[in-house]
């Protein structure tokens, strides 16, 4: 059995979303200082680095993080490469080969070069508002991209994300797809269960 | 198919273990004051709520939580139920039915119970020095128990978490089994990826 970590490493200075905190690290407690075990503190902002986007976080009011269905978090989902540096349109969607039982689809694009460096690219390609209507007419119930947001940088109206939340589908945004070739996978898809949150950072796994 | 939840949810307030800080989650957007999103930021212990301890937790220089094995975080577990109060020795686990095949292990104890209130409990139940020697002989790969450690509480040689620890056996701590029953599940331990950390929150799911 095959298994792709496809969540990136948690380390400060990794790339983040235009203004979000990213993780620090602080020992509370230290061997080399004489205490008996090495303990350590975590902050972060809840949508550093592979993360999920839950209804509230566009939606106030509308569900938290740890409400999201366990059932469009663990199952089926398919790898799908899309080659070109545009934002994928309803027509891609549809000429992009994605089977008919698929319900989680998890987006393979250029933007994985971005992982290379510890800039935040604004240039990344994410899903227009026609395509996030294709994946809520046929029911899809997660959707993932392989950089930090699902919709254009600075979207005047930001409708990816409304509509993709407001239909209950989850989105994952941060994977790092880069090892993976297309193709159908098991996946746990596993945010902290945080109360509350309009978002959580999360381990995703992937395997044949 | 039937998934199970095994993370307990991450909330103020929650019991941890004594001295470790408790999450807090602080909203830095707020829809509700004029923003066009809803943002939080999280802190919390690495040892706090459902979590991986990493070999560095007790053995300065050894391996960080980044570098767990997905071979050990994904597979099939079993759960097994031991009923009496006692720290699990040995023998009980000589006695408990485990299969020959089973390399992931879950310890479903009366723990459970301490869940239902806010307490930090001292009272739990762990393993044994021998019964974490039994099953570094055998081979396994990961352990968990349903409250906040393996060990006794105050420790004062720590034995156990050496023992597993430095077999290279993933520890969770802090499992909710109680909605579980016994038997033999696939399980996705999904740790933060937190680089150069002790230990990390995670989501754990199991089903049929």
């Amino acid at each position: 059995m095959a298994i792709y970590d496809v969540s990136v490493p948690l380390r400060p200075g990794m790339p983040t979303y235009a203004g979000e905190p990213g993780p620090e690290l602080e020992f509370l407690k230290l061997i080399a200082r004489g205490d008996s075990a090495n303990v350590s503190a975590l902050s972060l902002g809840s949508h550093t680095g592979t993360h999920v986007d839950a209804p509230h976080h566009f939606l106030d009011g509308e569900a938290t993080v740890e409400r999201m269905s366990l059932e469009a978090l663990v199952g089926p989902a398919q790898v799908v490469e899309f080659a070109d540096a545009h934002h994928i349109t309803a027509e891609d969607l549809t000429a992009a080969g994605i089977q008919r039982e698929t319900k989680r689809l998890l987006l393979k694009t250029k933007n994985g070069r971005f992982w290379d460096d510890d800039e935040f690219h604004t240039d990344f390609v994410g899903l227009t508002g026609e395509a996030a209507r294709w994946l809520v007419e046929r029911g899809f119930a997660l959707v993932g991209i392989d950089y930090l947001s699902i919709e254009q940088f600075h979207s005047p109206t930001h409708d990816v994300h409304k509509t993709l939340l407001g239909a209950g589908i989850v989105i994952i945004e941060g994977l790092d797809l880069r090892a993976v070739p297309p193709g159908v996978f098991t996946m746990a898809c596993a945010p902290l269960k945080v109360v509350g949150a309009d978002g959580a950072p999360a381990r995703v796994f992937l395997w044949d």
